[in-house]
């Protein structure tokens, strides 16, 4: 049965058991310099080494796999700026299904490349989430497919949430775990697990400035999700869900914005220190990370990589 | 003592156990994606995230560790593209004493940044062999300086020998192990550590088309070193050295070449698929096993990604 409440414990440890066969436990990578530069002790997750290159195969799978199990599911759509279009077509190949995903025309060339490399079709909208929203509707009225969310679904977030338990099981003693947030699955599936799970851990978003709807929906605590197109973030484009805001409101200690600027930075510290690829969005919670020294300052922090899928053509670095 | 023969068994093995206090012993990735392109079974050693970004570590600390318990050590100097002067500037660190790098005028930024980094002086010169030589032999002659070379000495072959030495133990049945060659220090010390510990393992240089001097050398049997300046492998431009010549000349199997635009397809696989920052040196062997099929279908391949070291700002990506 479909989650139609927030997961509870149980909801969220089943998760975890139903989709450790289908996907990566990742590992856990840290770094000297970045200890140093940050002054404090950082557990980098790299769900850039995730199936189909992204946290989003978490929530993806644990849907379908739901699905699968109750329905006569014939196929699934959705709308998502590439990660979650992926995560989707690779979970749908993987059970047999078709999938279709409407993808905003701005979307990186690598993951419209990527949704259609694992056998799903593309339809391109306008880069709105109105245009994205109506898109979506009209193929499931003319298909009949399954509408899975990008992030305002209860079992996304459950599969969502599987990532800071791996982390937590991996890493326990964290003093805080720090996510980007977008539409607001990871941050709010991770709040639920630490709530569940390491109550001693702070959990703090990341937001873009450009793209800052959850950090003023968190300080009114009034719901005003906005389409935040131009930030060099494109993970995190989309508007806040209303669902993981609910969430979020109740288990997150606090969200921080850095500017695209900082992100970039950020992301240039991974690439050259790491050597490894991640996405802008990613490295959102190091921006904060090392903007907020005083904040941080000697703790120990398990910071998500959430994906590394950019488009190569098109790096921030000058 | 410095070695003035071809290491022996017990050469490398302790050269080993000398730097593994001070060096990464470094993961070994695989990827699907890549396995199904390549037909074989493809183990790729990470030297990518090895101590000052590159395999050149382990050379530099083996030869400063045996000049420090022997001399009074004051100062050392080399020439290097990057990744040698790297090392060798982080192993002169760590032990206290000045290093000076020349380095050719075209020499990637970063790597000149890390080498300044680490507190070593950088000369710069123009590139070409010659220029370097005799940039270092004035160094070396003003200021006493012990020079460090970069492949062409035994102490040198046998720290290179390590990185096999360590991926033996982490993946122990491999039918090949594929390494580029550059001035031979790697190959050498990957056929000497194949040739003592793993004899049924078949053992493949790798080299571009466009600095091709180890694959004539070894096609005709006679030494014939060449800088290969207009390669993008920017870690491979030098010239083949004696020493590791006549090593490679017994005890390797094969020298292949790959063009620059295999190359850079090879490298942008690397990137986009195991979301890893590898140089363009590095890719050489992939490039090789790719274009060989036949060559390598349904082997176990042990490949050495040997540095991470680019610049962001110049990559080859179109």
């Amino acid at each position: 049965m479909a989650l139609t409440q927030t997961p509870t414990h149980q909801d969220i440890t089943e998760a975890c058991r139903r989709i450790a066969p289908h996907i990566h436990q990742t590992p856990i990578l840290t770094s000297k310099t970045l200890d140093r530069l940050s002054g404090a002790e950082l557990y980098f997750k790299c769900e850039n080494f995730q199936k189909a290159g992204s946290f989003k195969a978490r929530g993806a799978t644990n849907v379908l796999l739901q699905l699968k199990q109750e329905d006569q599911l014939n196929s699934v759509a959705t709308h998502s700026s590439g990660n979650h279009g992926q995560a989707l077509a690779m979970a749908a190949r993987s059970i047999g299904i078709p999938a279709t995903v409407v993808m905003p025309e701005n979307a990186p060339t690598i993951k419209v490349a990527a949704v259609r490399d694992y056998g799903a079709e593309v339809i391109f909208c306008e880069a709105t989430q109105e245009a994205r929203e109506s898109t979506l509707q009209e193929i499931v009225e003319r298909s009949g497919a399954q509408f899975v969310p990008p992030f305002d679904d209860y079992d996304i977030i459950a599969g969502q949430s599987t990532c800071a338990q791996e982390l937590l099981a991996q890493q326990p003693r964290l003093d805080t775990i720090v996510t980007p947030v977008g539409g607001g699955g990871l941050l709010a599936g991770t709040a639920l697990a630490v709530h569940y799970q390491a109550t001693g851990t702070k959990v703090i978003g990341a937001e873009p400035a450009l793209a800052d709807d959850a950090a003023q929906s968190f300080r009114t605590g009034e719901y005003q999700p906005r389409y935040g197109g131009q930030t060099v973030a494109d993970g995190v484009r989309v508007a806040l869900g209303r669902k993981p805001f609910e969430i979020i409101k109740n288990q997150v200690d606090d969200i921080f914005t850095a500017t695209d600027e900082e992100i970039i930075a950020a992301m240039r510290l991974v690439w050259e220190r790491m050597k490894i690829i991640v996405e802008p969005s990613c490295v959102i919670p190091l921006a904060v990370v090392l903007k907020n020294r005083d904040r941080f300052q000697n703790q120990r922090i398990g910071i998500i990589l959430t994906g590394g899928n950019v488009d190569l053509e098109k790096l921030p670095f000058k």
